[in-house]
């Protein structure tokens, strides 16, 4: 299964949160399975909150942003073209807007997931949203909308 | 004139974005001035976003978020006990929730300004209204609920 961030164009992988071209980010790596979409990701040691038990909330905003922009430009992909398969080339999304809910505190030392859903798509907008689990549960959500690059 | 992260209780001196513990971190410094709030960060070269000239959304998120808690812990002394000074002892505030609108890119390579100001103080709440500038212009604007810790 390709990842979405691996079907950006070589002049936009450089994102510190997702970018293959980038060795000191987070290389989040994001998959489209059955229309969702779905990525993993273990924080690093230092990447804590206020307390060292807990995520960073940025780390979590930024976790949804990456995530949120893949989705779109896979969700957009597959509504208008068909399945994303390892030769696809994608359209690069940017995000418009973005609002996190912290729920609860994301637990360090566990992997977390993070989950996407189309809900619309109108021309160059796409809104998407998102949860972010640890263990099945839920510990923030968010929602996108990413405005295709022309 | 004392950094408002730098008069949090220790076991909250963590965190990835602005905690004094932490040296792999953003250790960000924000500071209050006439009743708002005001941080500056010039981006490390690898936090760019999907193209080498821009900063990542995530940063531009994470900028927000700890300025945003450390906002509504000086506005919450300053409202009820007084200036802030360097033996102030703060409370702690984290985010409930964060919203960030991305007006047009933040150029890398230069210094961002981050100011912050008071909506409104209710109980534990705190909400924040934020601007992200680079020489003068804006290019996010957030606006955040933050909650005290009990």
């Amino acid at each position: 299964m390709v990842a979405i961030q691996d079907l950006y164009d070589e002049k936009f992988s450089h994102c510190y949160g997702c970018g293959k071209r980038n060795p000191q980010g987070n290389q989040l790596k994001s998959y489209i399975v059955d229309g969702h979409t779905v990525a993993r990701f273990r924080p690093k040691p230092e990447q804590t909150g206020g307390v060292p038990e807990h995520a960073y909330g940025g780390l979590i905003a930024s976790l949804f942003d990456c995530h949120g922009a893949a989705s779109a430009a896979a969700f957009e992909y597959e509504a208008t073209t068909g399945h994303l398969e390892n030769n696809s080339r994608l359209k690069r999304y940017v995000t418009a807007s973005l609002k996190v809910e912290f729920l609860r505190p994301t637990p360090m030392g566990q992997e977390i997931t993070i989950k996407g859903k189309c809900r619309r798509i109108d021309g160059r907008k796409v809104w998407v949203d998102m949860e972010i689990s640890v263990k099945d549960e839920v510990c923030a959500v968010a929602e996108m909308l990413a405005i295709q690059l022309k």
